[in-house]
């Protein structure tokens, strides 16, 4: 509710008729003034002039878990989806402590210096559990927070990564069609929501500190195999040395790998977001990319296989859902599992038994 | 129909009464003799007998993709389960090259030379394509072929791992319940059929060469991890020197992962298979695991997690392949990626569009 009447007293100032206002003015119950929500086609061609009111407005709609406001966002994803897809999407991970709101901040406000409009999304599934999570204080981004041409969007809470990667995928969408030409992802480095990030951005960069000596984890993990580039953060004073050496190990091991889809040899780059140092380097090697996967064809092919890889994985996961969560094979799951645990039957009689049910 | 023939002939050689033999040898006719297979609780005894030509009969239901024959298997499983889960299974991995065949014949003449009943199965998605896969050939394993201790069986043929890794786990529990106290699992080390071994056997053991170059290969692909213990083979003549390098490299590396949860310290060992020489530090390594993990309850409680894992994905693979398997969904699903690949809809309201077909 008080979202919605926030909303509404904003929505007066940006791009609704005089008639709709006097309508707004002379309306005295809670009712009534449910009943003046824009309607769909007005949130989508506010939206579509770059209505931030209206964005948020459809951000909450994809992120709601009613179903009647989930045909509403569908509605409106389906209407912005001609002016969608014309930005760049970059993922950004990186363990905590790396300096990753830092970096986001100086690399959007230099992003915006130069013409961009940035929003800044997350993925982060535990964030409604830790509720302080990243991007849940903007305050850690003052001057972005400002920036008119920045949108920052903390993470969708969700109890399952496949939720919360669907919310984000579609409010790229939305920022897209707000006029947003550069979408950055930010994600944990923790758990699989890298690689859910990693399937859903054209770039995915990875932030590092020199000699923390996780460089094993990344590389068992499969996220440095992951990385179109590779930003060692507080590159600067007496750390500037080891970063320098960080960079040939971390080149070294790039190296190792196969040849990417790309055809891109991931970058080592180095960085210093406090000093605001090495950020435009990073957006010229992120151009670079773009220049390069746009002319061999690489990210035309990468975005719509991404398309095809989210729509099997949300078939899979709905089918999930739908089947674990009927009462009556929740209860029998159980027994299954009793019974197997007594070896009086096998796992794959049990499931035949739960899948006839 | 042959193997009907053949299983037929060798069953009178092994324990099946004196009326039946004059029955079958009173019969002319094919039809009458298909009516006188050993009806599915006389395999159920034959095999808890340790009759050999019966458990590859069974073997073969499991094997079959003929509804009633999955039916009939899984009443010999559920017959045979009493005297299932009393063995000591081993998954043994490794890349082309290594020598696996030649290990497994030296691990399994010992193992049978010091009174073990060893049973030999392969995961090998890849065999129906590929034909010549492992284990296909048994000549590659001369001497354990013609061991009466020894039983092999090459990896069902299948469309999916899924599929491969299903027959595979049923087998072991008919080999357990044919008095085989030691089952060894060969997989090739390609592809995520590690995993589905590793996910099915008691002990996990890889096989490396020294020098071989591929040990960023094995940590990406998070084989180090699931490891018990790494055998260097070929670890004679000129290539000693280099196999007690890479021993020392390997260990190294494998105190850089956390303490597993069965508390157990993974071990590197030296083996020529070739020259039979380390074979039997091998299988006292092992022992002393399955003594360790029987003792802090991790053998035990693994085994039923492992089921679990299997009841749940033999449901989610089943969800699955009955959704995309139906003619409407496959037409359908086609369009949809059309209309993805035109960017006239988005993943995830195709996705529901498709669900509510």
């Amino acid at each position: 509710m008080t979202e919605h009447s926030k909303s509404s007293a904003l929505r007066n100032t940006d791009g609704v008729s005089e008639s709709e206002i006097t309508n707004v003015n002379s309306i005295s119950n809670i009712k009534k003034k449910r009943k003046l929500k824009p309607t769909t086609d007005a949130l989508i061609s506010q939206i579509l002039e770059g209505n931030i009111t209206a964005l948020s407005r459809a951000i909450t709609l994809v992120e709601s878990s009613n179903v009647k406001h989930l045909q509403q966002a569908n509605t409106i994803i389906q209407g912005c989806l001609k002016q969608a897809n014309k930005s760049v999407r970059i993922g950004i991970t990186g363990v905590p402590g790396v300096g990753k709101s830092t970096f986001i901040e100086a690399f959007g406000m230099h992003l915006t210096s130069v013409g961009k409009k940035v929003a800044v999304l997350a993925v982060d599934p535990s964030s409604s559990l830790s509720k302080g999570s990243i991007l849940g204080d903007k305050t850690r981004m003052e001057d972005l927070v400002k920036n008119e041409k920045a949108f920052i969007r903390p993470s969708p809470s969700g109890t399952s990564l496949g939720g919360v990667a669907r919310k984000t995928r579609e409010t790229i969408i939305l920022c897209e069609a707000a006029g947003f030409d550069t979408i950055i992802i930010e994600t944990v480095g923790v758990g699989q929501s890298e690689t859910a990030v990693h399937s859903m951005v054209d770039f995915f960069l990875l932030l590092k500190l020199a000699g923390a000596g996780d460089e094993l984890q990344g590389i068992k993990r499969g996220i440095i195999e992951m990385a179109d580039a590779i930003a060692i953060n507080k590159a600067d004073g007496e750390n500037l040395k080891a970063a320098k050496l960080a960079k040939v190990e971390f080149n070294r091991a790039l190296h190792l790998y196969p040849q990417k889809a790309s055809e891109w040899q991931p970058k080592v780059s180095l960085c210093s977001a406090l000093k605001q140092e090495g950020i435009s380097d990073i957006w010229e090697l992120i151009s670079t990319y773009i220049k390069h996967t746009k002319a061999n064809g690489y990210f035309e092919k990468n975005r719509k296989e991404q398309s095809k890889f989210w729509l099997l994985q949300t078939i899979e996961e709905r089918l999930k859902s739908d089947f674990f969560n009927q009462p009556e094979i929740k209860e029998e799951l159980q027994k299954q599992l009793q019974l197997i645990d007594e070896g009086k039957t096998t796992p794959f009689v049990a499931a035949e038994y739960l899948l006839q049910l």
